[in-house]
């Protein structure tokens, strides 16, 4: 939590954290500033200090929604008054605001980490003026999962688990909204499902309405939903040829990981369905992949190292023949992932499940919330299928399933029948 | 143009870019990839070669849309690989990668610049370990309306255009949409308007609809619409409190800059509205604007300097009474901005036309998208007016408006007649 930020940085012998970029879609930003049309801010939190904003002054109204202390930069300077002093070299001159600005806040020297989804190039650039301009600064970069900011915000309080509980509800609502739709299909002799216009049901057009009903409720498919069939199913991240017919009797992934709009607080959901019947090698997968999945959520305890259940789901698909990470190396086929990840402003964040995480202290403590997404994919078969929800370990140690869905594999078909 | 990168990069002694990040919501990988769900993904263009795309194992499908060459990560060994060199740190991890594939593509030595809309945090952890430990290296950062890339992306291919003309068909259908929901309202005696339900309309109701309206489209309000009404108005970024009721009168911008879904092409384009009537002072600067808009439209010439006619634009204004940026130090009120950038992949990009910036060689050559955005704003006065469009500077030298709509201030209300 927010308030755990303080002794993160002192414990990393940080004096300050220095974040950049827009506040929408950037999560470190979005973390303090709560979104909004706040564009290419600066924000810095000092150990023990209350974080300060910097904003560009058409902006002053949204910067001064995040009821935040906020700073116009034309109050240090036009941008054109540094680029005087600069030679005309823009990177130059936005080290020399940013600076000023360091300065200012008692920042001439100190660890100062780093952060921002944003523009690299310029970023980088500016900092290595700044390495040269202001020697006693050491300016940090840390890997997202391990970094003073996702450790912080690895564990969620009571009004980030409504937000994501929200996300939750939207997700299942409209999950239901396309089993309703599927299920309600014409089909064709060939097993090929129909529009209303009597023309075939291709991915596309699944994923425009999946889009749709997201946008409806508020919510931003930002990453990109997956809804794959067939072969692109036994691919995990293959997003699904828009082009592909939907067709009875193939597995069907579709996990669907929206957004709050402007960058808020993501959800992450998936069920495999097979549209009227399924085959016996797709019912064997799906039932083993159930199988774990129920055995790890009922084996979930308050404080367990989340690569715990990673190892008891590889040893659960190696006992089935299948590959996995702990006996492959990279596998393409069987269990190719890991069983779950944080969720929250950034779709993968702390806790992993990874055993090569291991050593980053990946536990299941009270105010985390974790995706439990056991899978099996092979491609050449044409058929993958996973299981996903997401999971808050409440303060009282019990874990909490954010929104509940039925795990139906086979989805009856309204209007056809298997002969 | 994407045909113009050997050259720009010879003229700055660049041996390669290297890309970083997403396919999605990432200019620069998103130029180079087209989109998709390829995460964390490198790209490599070395001069006068074509670029290669290095993946996670899980996208190879994605990855390989691309259509690029491409090569898996796992290729050069698993992370955990790299982790067992590197004492399980994962900056140094993620670092010993890239530079073996550095290697392996010949680039043991060189100037590399360095893109992507990313993590910054861990990408200049990595930078720095690579600096190291690659001594004969040198990793540039480059300002963005200056870099390598975005000069590249200044002039449009046809496929381009046609991508931000499609976009603009969408805006001008969603804005007539809202023009006709707006003035088919019924209006209270205190001249709010009401929705179907007698509840009172507010800008959050207009903003979900905007929203709803552009994702049937295939569009998404990635940044942000601003519809803002009454002092808001005259704030030129102040997205609009969703609270504010609509009401007649009250000068309302309404600033749409859409993107295709997942991260593609930008249209820009403002209106400023008056719903049943104006007040004279609201007009007056609605004829102001529109007299200056008409006149830089006119005059913009093949292979002019933009800052010219933002110029031009001051000198119109001043002569009106008002603050501009040529005769005040960051105006609050007046005109307070630049009148136009590029559009494309980024919402702003180059050309721009700000005086500031007129060193950086901003022409208005052939294939350039521009928009041109004059704008007066008084929140104390609680108006402001901003008209915009985007024009394409075509091969032939002629001046193309993408998407026409027309110019009316004062909205008729079909339900409200002024007394």
């Amino acid at each position: 939590m927010k308030s755990d930020l303080d002794a993160l940085m002192k414990a990393r012998n940080l004096d300050a954290l220095l974040v950049l970029g827009d506040a929408e879609n950037n999560p470190p930003m979005y973390y303090f500033v709560g979104g909004g049309h706040v564009s290419d801010a600066l924000l810095i939190k000092k150990v023990g200090k209350e974080p300060a904003l910097f904003y560009n002054d058409m902006e002053r109204d949204e910067a001064a929604k995040s009821g935040l202390k906020t700073y116009s930069y034309n109050s240090y300077g036009t941008i054109e008054d540094f680029l005087a002093q600069a030679d005309s070299n823009m990177l130059k001159a936005v080290a020399l605001r940013r600076q000023k600005i360091l300065e200012d806040h008692g920042l001439s020297g100190g660890r100062i980490a780093v952060y921002g989804k944003t523009d690299f190039s310029m970023n980088f650039g500016v900092t290595m003026h700044l390495m040269k301009s202001m020697p006693g600064v050491e300016f940090v970069g840390e890997y997202g999962t391990d970094s003073v900011i996702q450790r912080a915000m690895e564990t969620k309080d009571d009004v980030e688990v409504a937000h994501i509980r929200q996300m939750g509800a939207v997700t299942t609502t409209v999950v239901k909204m396309v089993q309703n739709y599927l299920t309600s299909c014409n089909v064709r002799e060939d097993e090929i499902l129909l529009k209303e216009d009597g023309n075939p049901l291709t991915i596309g057009d699944v994923k425009e309405k999946i889009g749709l009903w997201l946008a409806e409720r508020g919510a931003v498919d930002v990453e990109g939903v997956i809804f794959s069939i067939g072969h692109d199913a036994g691919v995990p991240h293959s997003t699904g040829d828009p082009k592909d017919l939907m067709t009875l009797g193939k597995t069907i992934v579709f996990d669907i990981f929206p957004a709050e709009q402007g960058g808020g607080y993501f959800y992450d959901f998936t069920r495999t369905w097979s549209l009227g019947y399924a085959t016996p090698e797709a019912q064997a997968l799906y039932d083993q992949v159930k199988e774990v999945y129920d055995q790890v959520v009922e084996d979930l305890d308050l404080n367990a190292n989340f690569a715990d259940y990673q190892r008891m789901t590889c040893e659960y698909f190696e006992s089935k023949g299948h590959k996995t990470p702990l006996n492959t190396k990279g596998p393409l086929e069987g269990y190719v992932h890991s069983l779950g990840h944080g969720v929250g402003l950034n779709i993968h964040e702390r806790p992993s499940a990874r055993i090569a995480d291991e050593h980053m202290h990946n536990i299941l403590k009270p105010g985390v919330i974790i995706t439990i997404e056991p899978g099996l994919y092979y491609p050449e078969k044409g058929m993958g299928v996973r299981i996903e929800d997401t999971y808050w370990v409440r303060p009282d140690g019990k874990m909490e399933m954010l929104a509940e869905y039925p795990y139906e594999f086979v989805l009856p078909m309204k209007k056809w029948k298997k002969e």
